[in-house]
């Protein structure tokens, strides 16, 4: 798990154990003695990206830490119905107690890395990149934004602090002075981000061209702008980036404008799960 | 906000904030003087149920805590697109940095809250109750049960502490023995939470019904099994539900088997998002 | 310690030991040699029930990990005085600086269960069982609930999210109307939730039968007025508490009145340690 | 509130609000209205000393920032049964949710100071002070000997970190010199911090002042030994302490001895709650 | 304070006061009243640059929410001998428990925005700028970062997480293959980051210009390597940055070679604190 | 590490990382495969005394916690340029990360521990201690301590809670009278902390000693005058410490006066670092 900093991922997960167990698993204390041991698996009800094993491995060890995982597929790995994504051997209580909170884990984040994935493939070949967006569910952004590179997407800003993005409010604030807008950007903000500005019409794009914009971010155009936008401002910039109402329908036809990313808010917002289970 | 413990809401807020600004909003910082001040409106794009106002006024006031709020739609109101639901009034540096929280709230939860008044008025005059599950998202349980509630829902066991399920894994690890299972959650559990079981078959109805089961949950039965399990328990315990796959296409047909209750994973673990943009 | 989240077990040792120890145990530091090792013995200094021995080894684990706990006890074991509770090995630093917090734990968490088997003691026979109240030590609740089913109690409701308890108070609001105050907890709580209903006097239980309470709880009732109300209630609920002014003097009378649980404060609030000492 | 850190305070009540109420207190929720208001009083039911009352109130306050204390006796005051302790006006649901967690801070609050007062009481005259252990409530510590302070007594140390305490443990690791202990002491702790040595024999007590103790804990001598020791140490010491077994029988022919300060390790760990109620 | 976020702020300040505080301030808690007041003066003892006073009012304020700050100066303001930092009236306990917490924040900060200064008055009209490097004090790099902002300086990437660098040992790795290190980091990193790599040779430089890092570290270099350096990539990349035994001593000279960004360590860890005093 | 409590250390390590890897450390993710591993070494580059290696090796395993320290110096090793501080071998990735926060302790601790060694030396011989103060970095006071103390100083009261010095502005606010103030101190506080009195003249010496103080702390004196004092204080307090003004040039002059410590609040407000890097 080293791509993700344990100390965020286990206050994630101690977070999520004293949220659905609390004072006590009662069903489970009550019906099953404290040595009984099990053998189960966790099963796919779906096709779709895996996400998250590790994490659920995480929540199954912090219950029982002398668990076994027998087998196991890994974050990215394609899933069929019925594919076993994780088999476990070790005390029952751990496991009816953990059960809900990795399956949450699971299904969450393959729901994310599946959704992804489909966008990626709509856009094959056209070498256009689907990112994502700051549009994820409070407190667990790392890991969606994790899922979205497992599903190969790739990652937009992680947050306000790792990018410059001008958009339109702040340029209401400024009048309007896209210069000033970038001047402004470069004197404070650390060298090592880049400056990307939102445009909504061919006269913005120009502007922030001439402003120096390292990046460009095309914001609900209609095609033909789109189009006319990324020839504008092909080689003038470091990368043009659309966004706004992407779905699947028309995710295409915007990376055969020419575009070399696009970002999909609905891959965090509202990607639906991928529906596991657990079975002794 | 009398119904949240303010610690938790807080703690909640305090997260997504520190995820999203981290070590500073640089362009925000950069463009706009402390002291410049706007108004500006939250919208909704899209027909729903409104959930989650207070969360959002909470994180523009953890911001700025002199920020004004002209108006304001409530949790529960009825949102139709372009709907004013926030007007605030405050320093622009604390509205552009907390604006995509707030969002980020607001449109999970009224998401939740709209996907389940769709099933509540789906099973309109059956007398069923549209429950919610433990499926929810890691860190949000309470918020998101709070949703369900704010759209008409009513909120099953809120984790593995309030509320006696035995279901299947359980029972297989007492060779099935319903009697001994429901006689060891009421030896164990605090006698304030009812004892629940989970049953598959007609044979298990009849076997919990006399075990002493107070409720009982149908997973999974098609609808005539459903009816005839609903005959068999009507009057012998204090509520049935119904649960498994559920959906907004067969939800009204199992309410009309005459089940008090039908518990729906996807109003939390699927729901999309309620659309909402900030305005100046 | 399955019984019990780690999580939480782990952060209420760890604020023991940072409140006792802080910013070091200079008498140790400066006395003893870090690699000193020693052995050294907890005994009891009274009879009683013993509770909190894992507890106590997690202890001195977290400031020594290979300490070796050569013989135990174990949580429920009869205490005489003399008895040998805990055998450890290990560094002489850890132990020193342990010592006190562990017996912190083990000295209160016995004493709680002691009490308990006390009061469990004094009514056998009558098929009435005794249950603790919310009257507990704040930030110890778990625990000290834990203690005492060790002692063979049962636990009331942990706190105010896994039962529903109408009080005078709350009956006040709502104008005395019973019926009503059912009617609205069913609507709103959980269905994993029984109702119960407090009661002062006969006329009260039979509005609370009659308003479909689930259990009642009969509050410093008179012998004879609790002899009268189980008359009246037996079989018309499912389950009979009584509480109020319960001591080790009146509860076997109270519970020869046929009620099926008492409720006593004073085993959490009130019961003093049970002695122990670590001998090197 | 300024002797206590207010962080320190305000943590120790969140989690007792959070332990009490945890995902919601569904009785109160489902009966009142969230904009009902109410005027109640906490009544004290026995005698003794007041201790806890500011925690009280900031209990409330978090429920409720515009609750209002109409009346209120202060910490040290002394009760009568029936005293009106603090008398609040402001939301029910605010009121109602607080209620059990001010008042088991009261309670304990109040029972330690009441019962530390008896034994402050019973060696009146005599020139000894009485002072707490170490042995409280783990996560209470601070609170506790707050409350004991209250009572008229005085802290020991608060922890292994702010007072030097060489006891017979520590040295059977140094064979037994006391010499070497306390130039230990010396050279490795703090210089504001006196070196205490526990003597449980006259030989004990001569090399103790021989080494260069500052104070001695006399611990579990009989009377006469004590007498003796005093008379060996008076005036070459700059305090004497006696410990061991002390109740409210022998406290005051302990202090008789002419020791200066005498620990009681049963007024924090053993102490009765003073029983109080809030009547609406 | 809207530049740093406030739990952020807030965190780093409680925890310095627990430290500080800790069970209590015996000494002002003993000698003071608690409602005594009294009115007090920060004074600066040297010449420099003022950080940290809103961090020190926030100090006052959490011990005394009525503390009044009569007269105050502001971050950035230049320091002389004497001069009034801030003007305090209010209780004197918080004042007292306060004052080192403040202290200790206003002279560190301070320390860093004037050694901060003095690089920047150095290069003083050759267009090069000062930015400071992740050799911060563990805990306090966010406040660390403001006052480099503070004295007139620029942050580099705040952490590992807002800024791509590629340094020798990640080259190492890679077997000194930079196509190879460019290309992966811009495949895996967010778009919104600069490549920045590391060069401590004209040939790296040459390397690292053809495969297209955005700016370049030119790290240790002779003052006539640097000059080349930058002659070679001056226009093929966004920015040079120089670094490496940087001091007041040679700074100048590093900056008329004409890179246009110089990182100096020793501002944030070896920058001498800026003196002052509390006097009442 | 049985000196400092782990839970303390492994808090601040966790916040050391936290904040420097936070999202993800993309340069190393890139560019590193999660299996690689290897080998390095921390080497110092200066004199001094080494101070954090058992940190360093903690934060490295968190990181990994298969790490191994294949050659390790202890803290208070002497250093010289080019030793070997700990040789490392373990997953590549982890010790990329790992590596600027392990640095950042290791050189600010041993910067801290060095300069208390010069100001060991330099009063070597004349009998007197050189103590620290508490003008140390927010949040790492624990560990600047423990660094003085490698550093063979002594440490002076940790915080406020383990010391009692009535310094001039306590003094103020009782009108100036000793008496009273170290009455009031010795009736409130606990009897195991040591009363100290700031003396700025010869007459408030006297004063203090009459008063009954433990301790004298000499502030700011001249040579002459501090000389005096000692001949006044001598064998009638139990020690005499001077502070003020203290560096290099006059320690030792300040030592020959017979002062029994010396306190300096450079050793840790004003330390430069110890130099160190790693190396592949």
């Amino acid at each position: 798990m080293l791509e993700l900093q344990s100390g965020y991922v286990e206050a994630v997960i101690e977070r999520a154990l004293q949220e659905d167990i609390g004072a006590c698993d009662w069903t489970t204390v009550a019906l099953i003695p404290p040595d009984t041991r099990t053998e189960c698996t966790i099963l796919s009800q779906a096709e779709g990206v895996l996400c998250g094993v590790q994490i659920a491995q995480r929540v199954f060890q912090r219950l029982d830490a002398a668990i076994e995982f027998c087998e196991s597929l890994h974050d990215g790995d394609l899933l069929t119905p019925g594919a076993c994504v994780l088999r476990l051997r070790g005390r029952t209580r751990a496991i009816l107690m953990g059960e809900r909170t990795a399956l949450n884990f699971l299904q969450r984040l393959s729901g994310i890395a599946t959704l992804t994935r489909r966008f990626v493939d709509a856009v094959e070949g056209t070498g256009a990149r689907i990112a994502d967006t700051r549009k994820t569910t409070p407190g667990l952004r790392l890991l969606e934004k994790y899922a979205v590179r497992v599903g190969g997407g790739v990652n937009h800003r992680v947050g306000l602090y790792d990018g410059i993005l001008i958009k339109d409010n702040h340029l209401l604030a400024l009048g309007g002075d896209m210069h000033e807008a970038v001047r402004r950007a470069r004197a404070h903000a650390p060298h090592t981000l880049k400056v990307e500005v939102e445009c909504a019409t061919l006269e913005q794009v120009q502007q922030a061209i001439e402003a120096g914009a390292d990046t460009l971010l095309l914001d609900n155009m209609p095609l033909d702008t789109l189009r006319e936008a990324v020839r504008l401002a092909k080689g003038r910039v470091r990368l043009i980036e659309a966004s706004g109402g992407v779905n699947l329908q028309n995710v295409r036809a915007i990376a055969e404008t020419g575009v070399d990313l696009i970002s999909v808010g609905m891959i965090t917002h509202s990607a639906p799960i991928l529906p596991m289970h657990l079975e002794f």
